[in-house]
Parts: structure tokens; C-alpha cells; sequence
């Protein structure tokens, strides 16, 4: 049989539509792959006995053979439809274009992943010249219906037609000035037949052809339209933003209307069983009587609370539904406790009241702040209605980001300047400041203070260090500027495009408001917009909830989670998180200090070995210092010291008084400082002399660090006992360069344990950061006790792409669909985690007692930690911050995998 | 049994020493490995009959065990080197330490590969203050007898006891200055005797210890210095040089002592069998009267040509040795047929004659310029000696490279300013260098030099590999510049006697000119000429063996040879060189044509697609014109196209004119212009955006380079049977990014052939050169006609270095052994390799006709050529002149895979 063929016959033997209502459905909840969310909710509803209006459900399948076949559907759709439609006009008693008794429908999207507001629904379709009379008959309202049915040939027009919103609202605007009317409920049935009137001239006019009156052929017009719009610019931005494959294709709902505009026994509303963002178990939710569902979210009218609580709650002066419609009340509470009881989650759901009579239209698991969810999962395994494990589940790792970090208010107005990417969350105002030095001077000062640069580098770390928050105009998410304020735990927004900075000038400028260094902004590093002025914020707490949470947590995980740490003050955060020990401490942050980087910078300037010996020897104490301080507040715990690793021109001043000083510290001429810097220049300075290359050309420098270590270790005790360092080399390629740099690091300790009498207990590794070292696994394992997968590098090598220069084209590939994930942000597994898996498995082989890590900035995304655990990586280490995330995402892993 | 003990067994049963002299040996030629070149070679012509004075062997096995064991000999060495010194004794009728009959005996290295000059060589040890006089009475001639004792003491001092030559040099002035005496000659025994004296004091006045008399003590001092030597930098720099692993280590041969400074009966000389500069048969050599082998080498003496065709040939006004020792020069005759005939190839052979009796010291595989080696082996093959497969075998590709270097024009006018040796053939014309360090340097820096020197020594190697030519004012045909010249293919004019060279001044002086350093001279190594300024050169002619050896080479191979060629030029010159095709033509290379650059700037400088496609028009009839001609040079051959490559910031003006006329060209401000290309400037070119994402981001550009070239191939004829364009997307990682441009690729081409009505054929595949390519080349397979290995880049980013900034680093990496080849010259088998097999083995899989190849630099380089070969590939790529080259490695590597 031909491709095609079995194919044709797939499709002719295919369900493509599943019916629900009255009772009875086709469905279930766990289709949700075929049907959508709400498909496959309605589905469950119905079979529950829950007052669903009947309906019908193209599945997903139909959008994917949609699109598999340049827009075309299966052959035998139309047939299928035929039948649901018929089931619906038996269940409800009404016919599709019966001008007596039509029956009208709404036609709506429905993904496996809500995408709020991505998609067009259409409603009251079925309605046309002819029975809109027959509705008008039948409610008793003909405005009622002459104003649903030009809500349906506007919303059809726009979404359907593709003629603009502004066309009807002009015509609109047009009749009411010149009739002396204002509001819409101004007008009447008349009014709105004279404007049905207009609107079909125009439309007739724009397309050269009439509105369509045939209820059938609208109705696949509005099927077409909804599957269209899964390509639509808005919906392939949401699924870049939110990892939603477009493979995954949306279900279209086809569903009976009901009606909340009928009348003041009329009412639609949204509930949640819970309050989204406490967790509080309480019904909260909004109402509008005589009203359609539209209404609520477009917030036209403001509407009014459903319970007395809520009302008090929200300060909102209107009655509270518990008032007014006290029994159809009491059956909403049985709906929310008959939903939460089977789905055992918060459900977020809409209904319709219809003359008194109340409908159910969606339900769904509703979405909640991090703390929100943290307090239902808790609460929920407390009441014994889920177990631990699904309350481990049921938190998103990502979003305990937003218990750490402070927020801003939501009920405060904010005047939006730009925005940027979402780079480290959190928001914070500030003094703008252009300059990392004055940056620092103010922060000194005492003034919070954002900084804003067109793109950070490791010169500006002790102003980033400084600020409350960071602005860039360029760079990703792995940015230097993303990465660095996210160990930081700043916030930040960085590329932001829009943004233009002139340092000359110490202006910045966006949406042609121009704002000076002094002025005060707000950056929200949670939603990547820039505000003028300062935005109140409000500070998180942890919480018992988290508690006992990260006490299940811990108890199923297996990946042990250590931090990406070298100041005090970051590594006693993350042990404050929960970290297991230092996986990776970069020691050239260690550098950038005042005091240091002049001896640093001297070393450079430095012609021969003996020379460099001197400035190096005064740095001795105080990297001795520094990690006395890490070793105190990891005690008990290892940490993970990463020797110089970054090429030495990035210590090299820039400026001319830098130049001069320098000149003068190490007795030459600027002359010959500048050439200096020139020869150390680099083209790709990623590739360049750095890492272990540093270590093998100048072996001072590592000898100075081994002995800062082994003298730090002597200094608390020398038993090794309370620390274990982990020596770990940078970048190695081969395993010679390894065994080089491994005997000069135990000749170190040979002769710090003579000079002390101490027994020194230490490992020496590597990071993996090269696609050669994961091939050559075996012969490094062989000179290595640890290898820490340094997985940012080895994604840049391995995509051949530089983490700064991807901002210009990554984003297209993203909205091309070439690639399903930023490989900085999740691990690239088919590729890196190749080279990842090989490295395990040939490493192991050389050295099957090997500990195994990861200290990327993959150590902290979910989905990552998840592929960590699969392939039995021993711990992943990350930025403090991500510390919990990561521990909660070890334990989703173990759980998935037991 | 524990790891040492297995050792120590091993150790006590290995045969370490290896006897030969008086028709019999212990080794064999085939056991260079073991024996070193020399070793093996003595055993040989021992084994064969000829003359050769006894000794034995120290197996390249002892210097092994002896840098594996911290420079301690195996335990029982000494016993067997005791029991070869006795079966010596046993052959001469001498005793080692004998004061009456003393033996004496040369140590001198021996390595694997021949290693001129680099270790230490120590004559007439076994001498002392009692063995001298018996010398003294056996030889009838004292001043003989001190003369070499004082001698022995140099040179022990200098390499066992390393105390500086000038120390003695010193001594031996003074004493001629207060004796009035001016040559050495002047000294009689009582002179030496009374210097020895002066020598002994010396040493123990700085050494704290006598001269040791003992010559067992004696012995093993000189053999630990010849097994120190091979760890001396200059060894380290030659073997980096010349590719020699340092684990092969050296071996030491102890040999008796013969004496070509007896009188005039007795004479030293250096031999070749046929001539080494061109290659004719005839005997080629020089020898000195009463002089030891070192004098000859040393420059210091005129040495005199062996027969009278080179007197007449060199102009050297000396009697010829066919002239005054007719007897010696006929058994010398006899003496090069045996060994040619044995080892049938070209030998070099070093002999002496003492008191009329000939003694063979050592013979080996005699090095040759690139013209020479051609003509031996294809005259050797047409006689019958070696078959054709040998004579492939036989020659060095790289030495290839000489035949195709230019010569002088014989049509300019030249100021000839002296007249050499013609000791290296080839011109060459660059700035005056006196220093190696200095060459070295200059030429790093880009300047063409010549080195000049009074003579050369194994110290100059780095300045001669350095220099495109090299002039001495002494030294023969046979000298270490010469043989030193000829091996590395650099032209050599020595021993030109009427060059005055005054290095302090930084002066050349020659027939009343003086040429200043930095000053420009050209050398020919052909004619031996010196010449003023700058001689322009021509093409040479390949001649006969070229023509002959390539057609066999032809024959041989199974690799097809393309060359990577963008301009009609080089294209035209790459075909000459027998290229099948073009395997890598970079298209940007086309783009900075002064009239393309400015419409390729406007395209940048474009806000959005459509702004881009009009300058893109304007250079699409100048790229179709490119591929015309290139398709009608390499007609009926394949030629494989790249779309553009490097990032879009490297065709950017950089200076403020150029900013200005850009901004000007685009309607823009300079502003604009600047602001644009500091958006577009990248950290990591090498990494950023470039390669297939500019066709993802600007598919413009990809979109009017494949019209060009279907348009081109229109324009030819249109159905393919003329060119076959193989069209390459470079940098892909992902198996949609290729498919979305491959598609595209398809589109212009359905386009094209629409318009045209012409049927088109063509390939359209990847370049692979990320190690994600390489990964998942399956995927990309499915996409791909065709894959070539963009080695270059793939070497990058699986090692993480920047070919462009690698050389901080990757010099200090080959001198410590942490990498045995610069991975950018030879390719990296154990991890790019890989990489690669692993990418054929997944291609092939997923489509079995795939088409493979390799476009990187790699392709012109033998030993990498060999593993493409051995992995399977269709084809190797490389520039045009090292098509001959990669011919011939390929045909080397067919024969040993056979």
C-alpha cells in the first residue's frame, strides 16, 4: 500500500468528532491530547451530570491534517459534523437555520495548553436575515436578538472575514451621533436592524459579495477560521513564550449558546474554588448580570463579586451574587465542590445563567501565583485529597522564582516604557544610572540605584553587584547581564531593542520619552518591562507552605543540589536554599576587586615567570581569605573551586588613567601597556587562551590558587573534615593537558602538607565545556575525579553559536520553528546531551567511582534537571536563587522515573 | 604479579645492547626502531662485509626506560654494555683503559628518523693521562696522540661536564698569544701537553673534581649526556618540527675509533650516491686531508670535491680525491654500488680513511631536495630497482611543494653581488636577517627573510625554518646548512667565501657593495648567486618525473582530488595541478569587489527584506558572471558553491570616508552607518551570526546566489552536461534549518527553469563543521546530497580554540607534548576524527549514495589525507597549489590500506 493511500485510509477510518451533552459524552478528561482542555473538559462535565450546553469537538488531529495537507480537511469531516450537529438539535430541540427554532452556536478553540485570548471564537453563529425573527420570537426580546445578531456579524466580520473591528464601530458611532445616543443600550430593535442593515452594505461593499446567510456555510467559516488562527502571529509568539509545540495543533469547539443577556434573571460569571493567589480555600470570582461572557473579560463593566467575603475583600461596592441570587448560588458551591472533588485541583470555571437557570461552560485547572499553588498542593496532600507526591507534582519549579523575589503591586499604575526579556525576575526602581563605578559611588551612598548598559561584561559586576536592578539594550537570556544578575538574584531586563542608550549623552530613550541618568525607573524582571518612576513593590515570604513542601521535596529526589557561588553572601543564600555545597565557584570573580585588580593586571604586564611570581604572592592571602570564608559557610559540605578559567585580557584596563596607572604600577610606559593589551586581544576571545591553556603557559597562577586552597583548608582545621574542596580545571581538551596541570596542583599540596604537617584530603577534576573532552572522556576520567559538565560552553561549541552573539538570530529561529527551545535556557538534548550521555558512560568506564555534575546554567531549568537525573548525573549546581527550583525539579524527576 | 614486578622481569631479560663489527652484528637495517637509524644501519654494513669499525648499541629501549624511570639506567645494562666492550676489545686487539694498547671509542647518538647535529657526539673517549702515551708510542706521532687527548677533554667538557667551549677556546689563545703562535697547527706535542695541563686545572678549579680518568667512568658519563641531549631544546624544537614523537627517544652507539688525522694518508669525507640537489646519478661528495669527520661538517677547512666533474662543476680549485687517492676513491666507488644496490636508494655515507685503509662510519637513506627525490625514484623505477608502488611510496608529498615554488626569471637583469655553493635549489628574495631569533620573529610578523650567516649551527633551526632562503659564507655542499636546506626544501647558497659578514655592524659585504640588515637581496640555491634587491620570478615547468610519477600516482588513488577555488585564476591553475573539480568556492570571496561592496553595504544597511532585494539585484548579473566563468574553466567537472558564510559585519567599512559614502549610497546618516555596524559587531564572529542563519534571517541573499548559479548554468547550455553545481549551505546544526533553505534553494531553481524552459541539474547538501552537524548527521542526511567536512571550523569548535588566536598557546602546547600535532595542519583523529566517522557512518545510513568530501585545509595535508582515505570519503578539497600533494598522499595512502 502507498503512503497515500494508508493514509487515505487512516483518515477515512479516523474519528474526527466527539460529541458531549445531555448526560452523555464521547470524551474524556485525559483526552486532552485529542480534544484540548476544553474539550475535553466539557466531555467530562457532561458525564458527570453537570448542566453542560450540548455540543461537539473537532479534535486536534483534524488542525495537524489541516496543515499536513496545505489547508485542507479530511474527506469524511463534513459527514461527521453533519451527525454531531444533528445529535445537538435532538438534545436541544432546536434546528440549525430553522427560522422558527434556530439553533445557534458558539465555535470556539480549545489547545492542550490554555492559551488565553491566542485564538478567535466566534459566538451566536446561526443566526441570519431569517431567523433572527425566529429568535426575537422565541425570547420574547427581539433587541435581544437583533443585538446578538450584530454582535455575531461583527465578531464573524473581524475574525471570520477579516474586515476590521474599527469598520463597524464607525458605522456604529456614526448612527448613534446622528440619532443623539451615547450608550449602546441606548439603542433599541430597531436601531440595531437599521445598523445590521448598514453592516451588510458594507460588508458587501469591502468583499463584493453579502454577508453569508447560510448557517452551515458560516459555520465552516468559522471552523476554518479557528484552526488559522493556531498560525496567527500572537498564538506562535505565546507558544515560543511558553514552549508550546505547534505540532500539538488546537481541538474547535462547536457548543449550543446559552444566554446571560436575556434579561436581569440573566448572569455570566468566571469562579475559582480557590483564591489564585493566595491559596486560600474560598470561592472567588466575578459576575455580571444580564450580560455575555465577553463582557467580563473585556472589562467594559466592572463586575461584581460572587460572594459577601469577596465584596468586603475587594472594597468593590455592588452586590455580591450570595445576595442576590442566593440559590442559583448554592448550585454554583455544589458545581465548584463536584468539580474540585473529581479533578481534586482548583478549577478555574466559567458559567452562564440563563433565566435563572444555571450552565456550565468550561472548567479547567486554574492558574496561580507561585504561592498560590505552593498552599493548594500543601494543603490539598494535608487533606489527604492528593498524596505528597502529587503535591511535589503539582508545583511548576519556575514559578517558586516568584516566592524569592520581591514583586511589584499589582494595584499600582504604571507608566510602561519598554520592554525587554524577563531576564532574572523580580522588580526594583531605581536612581538610572549609565556606569558601573557610579553605580557603585551611589549605591555607597546609600541610593538604589538601576543600571542601565547597552551590554554588561565581567568589568561591570561590582556595579550590577550594587544595583537594585539591570537594564540592557542587548543580549539574551543567557547574557552576560541575565546570567550574572541571576546568580545576583537582581533583577533584570535585558535586549531590550527598543531601548536606546547614549552614554556621551547619559540619556535613555524609548517610545520617544527620553529619560536622564538621576531619573527614577522600575524595571520588573518578572514581565520584562521598563516604567517611568518608581512602582511600589511588596516582599515575599517563604512561608511554612514552602517548608513543608521542600521537606517532601527532599525526601524523593536523588540529584543532590549544590550552588554557582563565590561571594559570602551568595554562598550563605544558597545554603539558605538548601544547597548541598559549592558546585562551582568562579575564582576570577575574585578578582575584579580594587586591591586585586592591579596586582592582577601587574601580573600581566609581567615578562617571565619569576616576574609574574610578585604580584601573584600578594594575592595569595587574600584568595586565601576568600576561601577561608566559603569553606566556613559550607562547612561540612564540598565546594567546588573552579581555577582561573577567562582569558587575561578581560582584567586589562580600558580607560587612559587606567592605562597610566598602570604604567606606573608595573614601571614601564602606557606604550607599552597598550601594546600589551593589543597582543592579548582576541578575535573570539570564547575560543581563545583561556581556561587550563592559561594553566599551561602560566602555571604561577594555578600554583598561587591550589596553594590559596590547601592553605585556606590548613587555616580551618587541615583535617578535611569540615571542607572537601574539589579542585577543578577548566576547559581541558586532552587528557595530557590534565595530568600537566593535575601534578603541579598535588606538588602544591605536597608542599603545603610538609610546610604544615596536615594530611590534606581534595579532589582534582575537570570541566566538561568541549565537545573534544566528551569524546575523549575516557582519558581525562583517567586524571579526573569529578568532571562537572560546564554546559554553556559546551553549547556554544557544540552549536557553534556565541551565547552574546544569539540574540540576532536565535528569535527567528524560534518563530520559525527550527528550534523548539533556546538550547541556553534547556539543554539541547539530542545534540549537547550526546556528547553529555557519551561523556557519563565513557567516563564511568574509565573511572567507575567518577562523581559526575553539572554546573551550567542548565543546573537550574526543569526540564533540564529532569534530563540530568535520567542519564545519573550525581548533583547539579546553580545559581542560589534556582537552588529550590532545582531541588523541586529533582524530585518531579525521581518521581517520573520511579 | 604486581605492575613493577612485571617490569623489573621484563627489564632483566630485555636485550638492551647490540654488537656489531668484523662481519658480523647482532641487528639488523629493519630494526631502526630499536637501534636508531645509525645503529641498525652499522649493523647492516657490518653484516654486509664492508669495513665498518666495531662497537655496539644502546637500544632506544634504555632511553625509554630511562626518562620512565627518573633518569636511571635499567639494572642490567652495565653488565651487558661490560660484555660488548670485551667482544670489541676481542676484534681490535685493544683494551679499553689499557695504557700500553688503549682502545678508544666514539658515543654518538642515534634516533629513529636522522636528527643532524641535534644531540651530542663525544670522540676519542678513553683516553687519560697514561692511555695517551701508549697512543703516543702505537701511533709514532705525539702531537697526534695530545692533540686528540686535548680534543677529547673539549669536548667531554663541553657535552659531559657542560663547561662552555670558550673556557678552553680561551686558554688555547692565551697560550698561543704568549707563545707568538697564530694557527693550531703551529702547536707541537709539548704545546698540547702543556695546554692539557692548563685544561685539567681549570675543570677541577670549577667543577671541584678532577678530569676523570677512568674510562669506564668516562663511558657511561657520555652516554647519559647523548640520553640527556635528546631532551635539550633544541631537540624538543627540531622533533616539533619534523613531527618526531619524544617517546621514540635515541639510541647510542659505542664505536671504536678510527683516525682520518694520522697524516696525509689519512683523510675523512661525506658522500652521497647520486646527486641530492637534482637527482642525477653520479657521486656527490667532499672530503678533507689529516682531518677528522667533524671538520667537514664544522665549515672550517675547504673541503675538496671527491671526483673531477665537481671540481669542475663547483669551481673549487682543490685536487679531487679521484686525483690524489685513486686507490680509496675506487673502493669507494665499490662501497656506495654495495650499499645503493642493498639498500636500493639514494645512501648519504660518512667514511674515513686512516693510513690508506677505508672505514665506513655510517650510511643512511641520503635526504634529498623535492626535484631530486622525484628524479631518483622514477629513474630507479625505470631501472628496475623499485617498482612503481615503491616510487610513490618513496616520495614526500610536501616535498612536492618545492617542484612548484618559482625561480628566477632568466630575462631580468641582476646585480649579482657573489657567488656561492648551489647547495639548495629554488629563489628566494626577503629582508637581510643576521639572528635566527630575529628571522623568526620577522617572520612571524609577516616579512620574507633571508638568513645570513657565517655558518650554521643546530642552534639556527628555528631561523631557518623561518627564512625563505639561507646564505653562509662557509661550509660545503655537505654542510649542516646545507643538509639542513635541502631537507626542509629552503634555497641555499653556502660557502660563499667572498661574503664578508660583520654581525656586530649588522653588515654584508661583498665585491665592494655592503647590504645593511633589513636591506632587500635575493639567493639563488640553483645558481648559488647573490643577488641585490629583488629578482622577479616565474612559473617553473614540472618536467618529465613530474609527469610521469603523477600519471602512476593517478593510477594508484582512490580519493578524488577538488581544489578550493573561487577565482577564474585560481580555478585555471587548480586544473593545471590535475584538480577534479572545485570542491569549496567561497562566495564572499566575490563580494569585495570594489563595485559589489557598496550594493552588498546598502543590502546591511536595508531596514527590511524588500529594501535589502534591490542592491541584491544589482550584484546578481556580476555573481552569475563569476559561476560562468568558473563553470567554464571546470567544465564537465563538479564545483560546489557556498552560500554566504562569514557574518555580515566583516563587509562593514571601518573608516570614516567609507562611512560616509555608505551613508551617502544608502540614503542614511554616518550616524546610522556607525550605529548599524556597532549593532552588528559580534564578540565571537567565528560563533555568531553567520553561515546558514543569515539565509534563516536574510533568505534574500541565499535566494539571488542560487539564481546566479542557475541562471550560470542557463547561460552554458542549460542541461547539465557541462557543469554540475553542488550547492553547500554552510554551518548547518539542525536538520530544519537545512530543510527550510534547501526548499527555498528548490523554489528559485523551479523558478528559474520556468522561465528559462531549461531542465536543471544539481546537488544540494551541507558543510559540516559543528560537532552538532556531525552528531546528527543522520537528520541532516535526509536533507543533504552531499556532505563536506568544514574541518577547519569543526576543528575550532570541538577543541573550543580560535584558529586566530591559538598561537598564544598552541606553541607552548607542542613543546611540552601536550599535543603532537598543531590540529589545524594535521587532523585530530582521536577527537575531530570522530566526530567525522561518526558523521559518514550516521549519513551513509540514512541515505546510502550520499556524496562525501572534505573542503578544509586538512585536505591538502598528507597525513590527514590518509585518514580520509582510510574513513572512506569520495573526495578531499584543498588550495591549488597542494593539489599534487593531496594527489600523491592519497595515492600513498590507496598503497597502504592495499
Amino acid at each position: 500500500m502507498s503512503q497515500a493511500t494508508t493514509q487515505a485510509t487512516t483518515q477515512a477510518t479516523t474519528k474526527w468528532v466527539y460529541g458531549f451533552g445531555a448526560g452523555t459524552a464521547d470524551g474524556r478528561a485525559d483526552m486532552r491530547d485529542l480534544l484540548g482542555g476544553k474539550g475535553a473538559n466539557l466531555a467530562e462535565m457532561s458525564s458527570l451530570g453537570l448542566r453542560v450546553p450540548p455540543g461537539f469537538t473537532l479534535t486536534t488531529g483534524v488542525c495537524t491534517a489541516f496543515y499536513d495537507n496545505e489547508r485542507t480537511y479530511p474527506d469524511n469531516l463534513a459527514a461527521q459534523v453533519r451527525t454531531a450537529l444533528a445529535e445537538i438539535e435532538g438534545h436541544v430541540g432546536a434546528k440549525f437555520g430553522d427560522p422558527d427554532n434556530p439553533l445557534l452556536v458558539s465555535v470556539r478553540s480549545g489547545a492542550r495548553a490554555s492559551m488565553p485570548g491566542m485564538m478567535d471564537t466566534v459566538l451566536n453563529l446561526g443566526l441570519n436575515d431569517l431567523t433572527v425573527e425566529g429568535l426575537a420570537r422565541n425570547s420574547g426580546d427581539p433587541r435581544f436578538a437583533y443585538d446578538s445578531y450584530r454582535r455575531f456579524i461583527q465578531m464573524y466580520g473581524d475574525v471570520v472575514l477579516d474586515i476590521g473591528h474599527h469598520h463597524f464601530e464607525s458605522l456604529l458611532e456614526t448612527y448613534k451621533d446622528d440619532h443623539g445616543q451615547v450608550l449602546d443600550t441606548e439603542l433599541d430593535a430597531d436601531d440595531w436592524r437599521a445598523l445590521i442593515g448598514q453592516f451588510g452594505e458594507m460588508i458587501e461593499r469591502r468583499l463584493g459579495q453579502p454577508f453569508p446567510q447560510d448557517p452551515e456555510a458560516q459555520l465552516w467559516g468559522a471552523i476554518g477560521a479557528v484552526f488559522g488562527s493556531w498560525m496567527n502571529q500572537r498564538a506562535i509568539t505565546y507558544r515560543r513564550l511558553h514552549d508550546i509545540p505547534a505540532g500539538w495543533g488546537t481541538a474547535v469547539n462547536v457548543q449550543t449558546m446559552v444566554f446571560g443577556n436575556m434579561g436581569d434573571d440573566c448572569a455570566t460569571g468566571v469562579a475559582f474554588t480557590r483564591n489564585p493567589a493566595t491559596g486560600e480555600k474560598e470561592v472567588f470570582g466575578e459576575y455580571l448580570v444580564n450580560a455575555q461572557g465577553e463582557d467580563v473579560v473585556a472589562g467594559i463593566r466592572t463586575p461584581q463579586p460572587l460572594t459577601i467575603a469577596g465584596k468586603q475583600a475587594s472594597g468593590v461596592d455592588l452586590p455580591a451574587m450570595e445576595e442576590t441570587m442566593p440559590e442559583v448560588f448554592t448550585q454554583l458551591g455544589e458545581v465548584f465542590a463536584a468539580l474540585e472533588g473529581h479533578y481534586r485541583d482548583m478549577q478555574d470555571i466559567e458559567f452562564t445563567v440563563q433565566k435563572g437557570k444555571l450552565w456550565v461552560l468550561q472548567t479547567r485547572t486554574g492558574k496561580r501565583t507561585g504561592v498560590a499553588a505552593l498552599k493548594i498542593a500543601v494543603t490539598m496532600a494535608r487533606e489527604g485529597v492528593i498524596d505528597r507526591e502529587e503535591a511535589i507534582r503539582r508545583i511548576d519549579p519556575a514559578s517558586l522564582e516568584q516566592l524569592l523575589h520581591p514583586s511589584l503591586d499589582p494595584d499600582t499604575d504604571r507608566v510602561v516604557l519598554a520592554r525587554g526579556l524577563a531576564a532574572s525576575p523580580g522588580a526594583a526602581s531605581g536612581l538610572l544610572v549609565f556606569d558601573s563605578d557610579e553605580a557603585e559611588a551611589r549605591a555607597h551612598n546609600g541610593d538604589a540605584v538601576i543600571l542601565a548598559r547597552i551590554e554588561t561584561s565581567p568589568e561591570d559586576i561590582h556595579g550590577m553587584h550594587a544595583a537594585r536592578g539591570i537594564l540592557t539594550c542587548r543580549g539574551g537570556m543567557t547574557s552576560h547581564a541575565a546570567v550574572v544578575a541571576r546568580g545576583m538574584g537582581r533583577p533584570c531586563v535585558s535586549g531590550a531593542g527598543d531601548v536606546r542608550i547614549d552614554y556621551a549623552a547619559g540619556t535613555l530613550s524609548a517610545a520617544g520619552t527620553t529619560v536622564k541618568a538621576g531619573d527614577v525607573v522600575t524595571i520588573d524582571g518578572s514581565t520584562g518591562e521598563v516604567m517611568l518612576g518608581r512602582v511600589p513593590t511588596i516582599q515575599p515570604e517563604l512561608g511554612a507552605d514552602y517548608e513543608i513542601l521542600m521537606g517532601w521535596v527532599d525526601a524523593a529526589r536523588v540529584l543532590e543540589v549544590r550552588a554557582n557561588a563565590e561571594t559570602p553572601a551568595d554562598a550563605r543564600t544558597a545554603r539558605g536554599f538548601g544547597a548541598e555545597g559549592i558546585g562551582l565557584c568562579r575564582t576570577e570573580h575574585m578578582f575584579f576587586d580594587t586591591e586585586r585588580i592591579i596586582a592582577i593586571r601587574e601580573m600581566i604586564m609581567a615578562d617571565d615567570e619569576d616576574a609574574r611570581r610578585a604580584p601573584l604572592h600578594r594575592i595569595l592571602p587574600m584568595q586565601r581569605q576568600d576561601f577561608v570564608a566559603l569553606f566556613e559557610i559550607m562547612a561540612g559540605l564540598p565546594v567546588t573551586i573552579r581555577l582561573l578559567d577567562p582569558p587575561l585580557h578581560e582584567f586589562l584596563p580600558k580607560t587612559e588613567p587606567e592605562f597610566a596607572e598602570l604604567a606606573e604600577a608595573s614601571g614601564t610606559t602606557v606604550a607599552a601597556v597598550r601594546q600589551r593589551a593589543s597582543r592579548l586581544r582576541e578575535l573570539n576571545p570564547m575560543l581563545g587562551h583561556r581556561g587550563c591553556r592559561l594553566g599551561v603557559t602560566h602555571p604561577e597562577i594555578y600554583d598561587m590558587q591550589a596553594r590559596a586552597i590547601f592553605e585556606a583548608v590548613v587555616a580551618l582545621g587541615g583535617n578535611g573534615a569540615t571542607v572537601e574542596p574539589e579542585i577543578m580545571i577548566p576547559l581541558a581538551a586532552t587528557g595530557r593537558e590534565l595530568a600537566l596541570l593535575k601534578a603541579r596542583i598535588e606538588a602544591v599540596a605536597a608542599a603545603v602538607e610538609q610546610e604544615s604537617g596536615a594530611e590534606l584530603h581534595y579532589l582534582i577534576g575537570t570541566m566538561i565545556e568541549l565537545p573534544r573532552a566528551c569524546l575523549r572522556a575516557g582519558e581525562l576520567a583517567g586524571n579526573a575525579d569529578f568532571f562537572s559538565f560546564g554546559t554553556n560552553d559546551l553549547t556554544q561549541t557544540t552549536f557553534g553559536i556565541s551565547r552574546d552573539d544569539s540574540a540576532q538570530f536565535l528569535s527567528a529561529y524560534q518563530e520559525q520553528g527550527l528550534l523548539e527551545h533556546d538550547p541556553f535556557v534547556t539543554i539541547d538534548v539530542d545534540g549537547v546531551g550526546e556528547l553529555v550521555r557519551m561523556a557519563v558512560a565513557r567516563g564511568r568506564e574509565a573511572r567507575p567511582d567518577i562523581k559526575l555534575g553539572i554546573c551550567g546554567e542548565h543546573g537550574g531549568d526543569p526540564a533540564s534537571v529532569r534530563f540530568c537525573h535520567r542519564i545519573g548525573l550525581d548533583y547539579v549546581s546553580c545559581s542560589p536563587y534556582r537552588v529550590p527550583i532545582a531541588r523541586l525539579a529533582a524530585a518531579q524527576a525521581a518521581l517520573d522515573t520511579r
